[in-house]
């Protein structure tokens, strides 16, 4: 697994002429390092007032941060292998009808797969930053950097997703989910903008 | 070192209230991904018109790449460490005169580093985005959506590294210091904005 391996031989791995791990799995995890971010900001004993508001916010975003970590870090590797399922369907034998039928569809479905994944980065990179404007609006001032730091990571990780989501859906036939996915990455990406906008302003609040 | 433990260790460390690894750290890290990523598409055997002109610019692209890549590394664990020192300085004593006077050298050694790391990070993301336009404009069409997300991990990187030099620099008393550092981080963004901009033209040219 790319989770279990050391953060050395992983980046020596996304150098490598090798297909996977690439953009998609990068992308997972620069989201899970945005996530975490938030989590240490949210962890800190001091808060910005100091107060039990503070603290009960900053325990409900790190609790739901928690579960959006631990998904982000499974998609590094659910993306790597949804991609090898990819060139694994195009490299299916095509000679006979039937072979030709039984490909096109293993490489509808490897695709459907490689867009579901980086969708789902996508979708945790957002619930990420809308828990970014609790920890802007109530963590400690001398953190402000690392929330800064992970927006930015947030961001570029949802849109690196959002490439990938791009690429793969250019192969899928089924129009009704493509135009679906193409709603809803729209939205996302809105929603993901509104939130880093609210939350950089709360850093700079007073 | 951080760049020895696990990815899912690493992040951990990231979630944890521990004040290092932090925001500097994640910085150099996305952007060492970044260069990574450049590199795989400098590598792979396909390129944009499988000319020798391609195969010479990526190869000397991929040679650039791996020193700034193996930099960036290194600096995960030295932003850690230069932020572990200025803590160290802050809690020196400074009970007499002579207490205080080593304590504020010690302190502005301390914030030095801590700024020059970053700085450093800032600088080298600046050199893989300048390879990034070769990757874009000779790489393997088929690799677009990694070099885009290549592009998005380099810009978050330093945007995040430019975020700790200007807080450690608010500390830092030596003007003249301050002033030159200024100059260069404005010179770092406006060239990475650019490099980034050419890259995604190139990207989209046929």
């Amino acid at each position: 697994m790319l989770a279990e391996r050391t953060v050395r031989e992983l980046i020596d791995a996304f150098a490598s002429s090798d297909p996977t791990p690439g953009g998609g799995s990068a992308s997972a995890l620069a989201s899970a390092l945005g996530a975490a971010l938030l989590q240490m900001v949210a962890s800190l004993p001091k808060t910005r007032a100091n107060s039990d508001e503070d603290r009960s916010a900053l325990a409900a975003a790190s609790q739901a941060l928690i579960g959006t970590r631990n998904r982000l870090v499974e998609a590094i590797d659910a993306d790597s292998a949804a991609y090898d399922q990819v060139v694994a369907a195009y490299r299916l034998p095509k000679s006979t009808d039937a072979e030709k039928s039984a490909r096109k569809s293993a490489i509808q479905r490897a695709l459907r797969t490689a867009t579901d994944v980086p969708l789902g980065v996508a979708r945790l990179s957002d619930d990420a930053l809308k828990e970014a404007r609790a920890v802007a609006g109530h963590g400690h001032r001398g953190a402000s950097s690392d929330v800064g730091v992970a927006i930015g990571l947030l961001r570029a990780g949802q849109r690196g997703a959002l490439l990938n989501v791009e690429i793969n859906l250019g192969g899928i036939e089924d129009a009704a989910y493509a135009s679906a996915v193409r709603s809803e990455i729209a939205r996302l990406a809105a929603e993901a903008a509104a939130s880093a906008d609210a939350s950089e302003t709360l850093l700079k609040s007073t």
